[in-house]
């Protein structure tokens, strides 16, 4: 089986109000295909098949079947195969393995990957809401303001419960992801003020929202779409020839892990709890996940990763992620917080992008955006934000309250 | 690339209501699985992914996540990956694609497809609007009562434009299909009264709905859920051998073909046109999807079938797809339905199921209904509605205006 490269994208700036622009999601979807091919170079009529990564467009903007509407970009791609696919915050990752797995069974050769999220078209209690069904709906959701924080609070008070957490290393999540997204011209926060005294405030700019999770740290309601190119060895190989350039310059997706937890909430705190009387870490399908994209890769662990792009939706699951990746022993990892390790220039950076907090999260485009963003990093096309000399980065999207982990490992040679 | 075997699997009966029962969508999915497991004596901890099929449970039962919702079923299920698929009344089938891919890049032996539809907790006029968006809804749904029959309607309309059309053509392929579902025990429509002569007529027992779609032209709103299990040879193997069967009594897929057309109605209208004028068949993409199968089953073409599974939403749909697959020439779908081909007992079964007109169409689960009912002709395990001998059947699942099409082979040796 031949390797799946990645032969670079686009995304839209994460700050548009495509309602305000008054732009229906179709605009959004062509916008970002256009930025693709352009980047790219790559024709329309190359592209053997597209994959839409999309949560709820039927709830936010009352259109389905997006893996079709594709198509009306350019009479080209008229014919071929397109689908999308869910799973709730997961769904651009989701989209990438589908992709990923027909090259790999030898269909095609190149495959569009497109991650899209409207948002903005709904109140944010209605938005709120809508992510409820993210989550068990009826059991988790239903009747409940702005379910997802909540739970993720629960996070932090499960951690707080088995080891002891602390505001303080929440609020350093929240300020570095804040900082690093000001070096992101995309992120939707990036004229944004936060700092660390600013998330451990409270009161009126930071309110409480549920539990442990204040307003600093939640990701955004954000507005939309990231694109990436997947392609065979042979059309990567032909793709670098024509630009000159060498095939091992070209990032190809090492490894990748994929691993569901039940959907109810407090299903993961019985076995979180049961895990910690083990010492094993509490979140065990996404653990399985990075370990799975760390065998496929051939890696050790985390001490062979020079970046991360994971799913910080809240702050509490950026702090699991930091753990799960092993960069620390259960429970501790409020130590590389303290130690500097998951900033910019530290051991193991964490969302150089910014990551949910900083550079946005529209929802179903957030795991083909942290790919571009492995992509970008890989390729020193990552600007202000680049990670020196990164050629191996992980990404993790998260769908639920990490219901469904998916792990790509994004490498160059 | 080795064979993907299809090992059976369940559906639920179509004719429930389960919104009268008081049932979540949840309970559909576990009672689905739970049907499949026995039916097949698979043991859950067996299974390596599960992929879902389905449309619009957001809109319908305000649940996504519908990947993850199915671990819930059984502690073994823990850990895997699983996830959600959408092309409108195709997702079944494209979901399906996504397992039968896995399998063939080598990552799993055993994969459970499931489609799922929970349509009748709404009204009928607001479950005709959540239809419509597997259509461009700002364009040919919004404000519209029950757009799809009006597209639908708007097909029979060209092709008596392109060819000439009369009704008692549509209505002889609603009389099969009615008449085919009472042979069928899980079929919605088993238990009720359609004749030839009841669909020609007109007025308060059958209204127009929509241009030359008449009430009796029209498939059902339907709850139900239908689960299969892909197999690699090596599983398929090691399965036949435990039940004391040859593998060459075991289905497999033999080809498939997916293939989108623009979403929007009138460009296939305009390009319907087009090809009318070189004596093309008219609905390139379904024509695309059908010749492909052929061309990966090896199969010359309908005359190397014994059955077919078709997607008659509307009689018009099935009517499209008598010529599309190659049954007559282009405009020729008459002479077929005349000469009696496409009746149980006929030289090409069409819906021996009774199709989503009789059997039901609960939209999501429908492409994996199809694959289960080629698997029983095959197999002989369709009971009263058994087409004598059939060694291979075609499934034809379709998503919007004949936007996304997506077709299968299942045969055996």
């Amino acid at each position: 089986m031949g390797r799946v490269y990645i032969l670079g994208g686009y995304q839209t700036d994460f700050a548009r109000n495509w309602a305000k622009e008054g732009k229906h999601i179709s605009a959004m979807l062509m916008e970002v295909m256009d930025g693709a091919f352009a980047e790219t170079q790559i024709e329309p009529k190359e592209v053997e098949s597209i994959h839409v990564g999309n949560f709820a467009a039927e709830l936010y903007t009352k259109q389905g079947h997006l893996g079709a509407m594709v198509l009306s970009y350019h009479p080209d791609l008229k014919g071929i195969p397109t689908a999308r696919h869910e799973a709730a915050c997961a769904s651009g990752a989701v989209a990438t393995l589908a992709g990923r797995c027909e090259i790999e069974a030898g269909h095609y050769d190149l495959v569009m990957v497109i991650g899209v999220e409207y948002m903005r078209s709904v109140d944010s209690k209605t938005g709120g809401d809508y992510l409820g069904t993210a989550a068990w709906y009826e059991k988790e959701a239903k009747g409940i303001s702005f379910p997802f924080p909540k739970l993720f609070g629960k996070l932090g008070e499960l951690y707080d419960e088995l080891y002891g957490l602390k505001y303080e290393h929440l609020a350093e999540i929240s300020a570095i992801n804040y900082a690093n997204a000001k070096k992101n011209p995309l992120a939707q926060t990036r004229d944004w003020y936060m700092s660390k005294a600013h998330a451990c405030s409270t009161g009126g700019y930071n309110t409480s929202v549920g539990g442990m999770i204040r307003t600093s740290d939640c990701s955004q309601v954000t507005d939309g779409a990231a694109a990436i190119f997947l392609a065979s060895q042979r059309y990567a190989q032909e793709y670098a020839k024509k630009r000159n350039i060498p095939l091992e310059k070209i990032p190809y997706i090492m490894g990748w892990g994929h691993a569901t937890a039940p959907l109810l909430f407090e299903e993961k705190v019985e076995e979180a709890r049961r895990l910690r009387q083990k010492g094993e870490y509490i979140l065990p399908a996404t653990r399985k996940a990075i370990l799975d994209a760390y065998r496929r890769a051939g890696l050790r662990g985390a001490e062979d990763l020079d970046a991360v792009e994971t799913h910080d939706c809240f702050t509490t699951s950026e702090y699991a992620a930091i753990e799960h990746f092993g960069l620390t022993p259960p429970g501790e990892a409020w130590k590389a917080i303290e130690e500097g390790e998951i900033r910019i220039d530290g051991k193991l950076p964490f969302n150089p992008s910014g990551g949910l907090i900083g550079a946005g999260h529209p929802v179903g485009a957030t795991g083909v955006r942290q790919i571009l963003d492995a992509w970008r990093q890989v390729t020193e096309n990552a600007g202000d934000y680049q990670v020196e000399g990164a050629k191996r980065v992980a990404t993790l999207n998260i769908g639920g309250s990490a219901t469904t982990n998916v792990v790509h490992i994004i490498g160059v040679d």
